[in-house]
């Protein structure tokens, strides 16, 4: 892990007037240069090969520079050039998948947010104690197939992208689907209700909102994961039925769409957020900026947090000019604009050590 | 209930320079708040308690000023301080639920609409008698579990919020799920289709647009309710399955999604807005301001309506800034707005009688 | 089919700066009217009977004048004062459905886009061809029933709307389901995913963005299709609990909802519309305007095309004022406005017989 004072140092050198925010060309750039189009930033693209030509088709959202390398490893070698153009990045979920955390963790580029945030996030474990000691709900977990008592999602170590999950109703279907597979496993308990994945947004700078003990906490809208092809797969017959014609499910996100909540569950929303937030900061120094928590509000209203993601998710890209929620804070502020006015702002108060590691 | 002219004697007395907008703190408050905001009205939050603090993360919908009480039914003892500030109560489904029908009803402050809209919305049998009258389609009833020939919904008296809710494809499947129960039930027609709930608002003292016999009709969007745990259900298995591993579905609503209907139906969601509107006018006077009609589109295109809201529904919350309908009236017409517009309206043309009891 | 340069000497007679945007009052018209006025064009709706009331609830999009007719096929014999108005006729779905594609083609009056694209999109071997050359994926085809080793879809020829569809997981279902009808049938691949129906806009005549060979192409939004009844079957039971009781999955469209894919998935979303359109100019002079293409997305991220619809979709409809991706073109551009922009364009750099047949 870089240091955050040799972070500092470099950032003591940045032009505050002239800063470029960078980040690599997938899972939610689009958004992210366009949000910092809005505040007046330059914007610097980092892909592999050529410029993605989509770019062209969207101009409010095209960076007005690309850095193009042969792996997303070799961004190591491209960290002068970076402090060169006063850049700082943004990381998202594709950044960290395809750099990987200790690229990542190890990258000479001033970065938005806490990389601590990192392994806390990524390893199921951390994670879980982060959520437990928070107090918000989980989904139980069961050590052995012989102690379920209700339906169960079973997770395959190593398993990308919801492909090597299955839900089981109860213990003898768990034991029938499982077979003698020797692949090590997580049985997580299956929540019934309906999913919201909710947008927050932590800004340990601000003073005007809905305060934590430092800082103040948003929340910027609510998507649902559209899953292949577990959202459609009922469509051709019961997990049953499509289990004896050798059909089974997959959890593979291909996309989003838009939701609300009940107004009633917002103050439950906003005690959740504020959890995970304050136990952030107690555990390894506080995650910011945006992340996401991903729920289950069951048929007694209450939330059932299964993942939380400590970055921009691309959820967010739904409310590109503003979401039911974020048009009640002001209007045309999607995630990507708010984590360039976080940035703007840091600069004017001089505070950007408390937001970039 | 409190006589209309004792209403109008209070409301002739106001500063109709000073309204002030007022609503319970829940439901769909942020819109009415953001929405008089939009109009320069005052507003006014009642809560239980402490005013929720998810308030400080909405700047454009947070009230100016709270009343905080004990319960909801004190708000009776602060009908004079309400008064005072020239308030007009916007009532939306908690405020009713949370009040009480009739301390809503004998409440001396001036409301939004017509409070002899309650007794027929909230019985559904006046209700039906409502929906049969205006010649709309509305889901059959069987009088006993012998007569079904068809999927029917079972609705256990005093269910709440979509729990004690069942579904069964034939009488057998019936008769096996009812068991030997004691509890009051109805049975209704389970109608096949796509559920569409259109956000209607009939002014009575408008003379631009789709004209009823006295007044004009908007419809402002449309939704679909996310209920828990039916929704998502079908991920671990179908209705027998489930039922055999002791899993049921519950229809507790827990959020919305956007939806558009297809153009070709629009004049028949007119009429259907428009046959419930004179209706209303001749059964008890007339429903007016914002109310949604819960409709199912069957393959043969038709609509069936299975409810009746005749206030403000929670779905209008998805469309803040405005709907792909509401889009093409005015930008930025969220329904919370449109209320604040009628009131302004009937302020200007001295016709607030006509909009208040 | 009328000659291309009988139209474009129509056309030349046209005073440019007074052309009227007519299309029939169904389908996708008030996204077309609003998208004109919004462009300053005059509007013609074009009605069976009396103009549809509706209109008169969304000021925005009425059109200034309606042609009304006792059938649709009298539109031929309207041709002149259609003329006279300087039209240009916006084709859309139920245009091309009630007014039937001999006499549209025949229809001596100025239409938006290349009418020969008809006989592509609406023959089923046509558009097969197109798509097999355009080499993107399509489900796989079965000759008869015994070959089958996937779930299938089986399409009555005839159906309309989605009725007389069914699905079958193996042969066996399949030919249970099948019996002893007589009806002519086509066997395809039913692919296991999730559905996005993506919205694109050909310009031949623009040069900035992103780039074919020819012109530039546009991705304005993303819808899913609501279908009645599948979408909410699974409430009731699996398809094989359901057809047991005589209850059969219907796939008639009743609206629609508004989705994004993920990111990493735009370079094949545009690579899959160059292809199409490259396609279209080699087999028949071009496809230009609004066009969508049906897809499913799988567990393994790939795009299978199961449809074309060389015209503009419903589900464009969601997107009035501006959807997630038409937002980082430019503000409130709906696919109805791209329209009008692109005839105004030709306008000032007189090619209106680059996009006008």
């Amino acid at each position: 892990m870089i240091p955050k004072e040799e972070i500092w140092e470099i950032i003591r050198g940045y032009d505050k007037d002239n800063l470029t925010i960078a980040t690599i060309c997938s899972h939610s750039s689009l958004q992210i240069f366009h949000g910092a189009h809005q505040e007046s930033f330059k914007t610097l693209g980092i892909c592999i090969g050529q410029p993605p030509k989509f770019y062209d088709a969207f101009p409010l959202a095209k960076p007005k520079k690309f850095v193009c390398m042969d792996s997303y490893k070799a961004l190591l070698d491209y960290c002068d050039d970076l402090v060169e153009e006063n850049t700082i990045i943004i990381p998202h979920g594709s950044l960290v998948e395809y750099l990987g955390i200790e690229n990542f963790e190890s990258l000479a580029v001033p970065a938005f947010g806490n990389r601590r945030v990192l392994a806390w996030e990524s390893d199921r474990e951390m994670e879980r104690e982060w959520l437990l000691k928070a107090g918000v709900n989980v989904p139980m977990r069961f050590e052995k197939a012989e102690d379920i008592d209700r339906p169960v999602i079973v997770k395959y170590h190593g398993a990308k992208g919801g492909k090597g999950f299955f839900i089981a109703k109860n213990k003898d279907e768990l034991q029938d689907k499982m077979g003698s597979k020797q692949q090590k496993y997580t049985i997580q308990e299956f929540i019934l209700g309906t999913r919201y994945y909710i947008h927050f947004f932590y800004s340990p700078i601000r003073s005007q909102g809905y305060k934590l003990k430092k800082g103040t906490l948003d929340m910027l809208g609510i998507d649902r994961r559209v899953e292949s092809n577990a959202d459609e797969i009922f469509r051709i017959g019961s997990m049953n039925e499509l289990a004896e014609a050798g059909i089974f499910p997959s959890f593979v996100v291909t996309g989003n769409l838009p939701l609300v909540l009940r107004e009633s569950l917002l103050s439950k929303v906003f005690e959740l957020g504020e959890r995970v937030v304050e136990t952030s900061i107690d555990l390894f120094g506080g995650m910011l900026g945006p992340f996401s928590l991903e729920t289950i509000v069951t048929d007694d209203l209450e939330f059932k947090v299964f993942e939380i993601s400590a970055r921009i998710v691309a959820g967010t890209n739904l409310f590109i000019s503003g979401s039911p929620y974020s048009d009640l804070i002001e209007r045309n502020l999607s995630t990507g604009r708010r984590i360039a006015k976080e940035i703007k702002m840091a600069g004017e108060l001089k505070l950007m050590h408390e937001i970039i590691t």
